[in-house]
């Protein structure tokens, strides 16, 4: 895995929060996008090489929602960048990891993604993303 | 703040996430290192620019310890890397942030480190690190 490619952070509300993390970071966000699939805003911030992915819920059947009721906000995922993300799920399956899904769906920021369930990776939901082709 | 410099994540057994860190990283850790302030052992994994922190408790007081009993294995702090940690703590606390030590003390890997309260910062610890002067 080539580096942290974003840190997703689950939100309640996005407008507040981009104005937090333009203090913290000591920049403003570039980018805001909303993923109908997975029912949430998006706010990208930079930072280096690595971006920090606020993740707000646009309805209650989010899964954005429902970790926010259960722990709070917080960290959400992290999603380190790979070449090939049919290979490393291939790879990541064989040494035992659970894939929630086995097939790349479309993320943000034009990523093909697939998340590993935290029950296999000590309580962290990662995610796998690569680039999506042109 | 120029890039993620690692991301801390609490465990409760550091040999049995050894093995499992080097099997979702695809690489075996480059590093174990206890400190004795916080009352960790930690192992560190690189991923291109950024690192992947493991904490385990030494013992029942440490703050990793308590973590876990609370909120379970998973990540626990998010550092990012400054230049002038001194700086920082003072731009952060102006912005409003709670800065939980405003002397930075010495962490792990030869960092001077300070954190910021998670109820200040969406419930994310955040970690300031700069590499320690020679």
């Amino acid at each position: 895995m080539n580096k942290i490619e974003h840190i997703g952070i689950a939100v309640k509300d996005l407008e507040v929060s981009n104005e937090l993390f333009e203090k913290l970071l000591g920049v403003p966000n570039y980018k805001m996008e909303e993923v109908l699939s997975e029912g949430v805003n998006t706010s990208f911030f930079k930072s280096g090489p690595n971006k920090i992915e606020l993740l707000a819920a646009t309805s209650a059947a989010s899964p954005i929602a429902k970790y926010i009721e259960k722990r709070g906000e917080g960290v959400h995922h992290i999603a380190f960048a790979v070449d090939d993300i049919v290979a490393e799920i291939k790879r990541l399956k064989k040494e035992g990891f659970q894939v929630l899904n086995e097939t790349p769906k479309k993320g943000a920021d034009n990523k093909l993604v697939a998340f590993v369930h935290p029950k296999t990776a000590n309580g962290v939901l990662v995610e796998l993303c690569q680039e999506a082709p042109a």
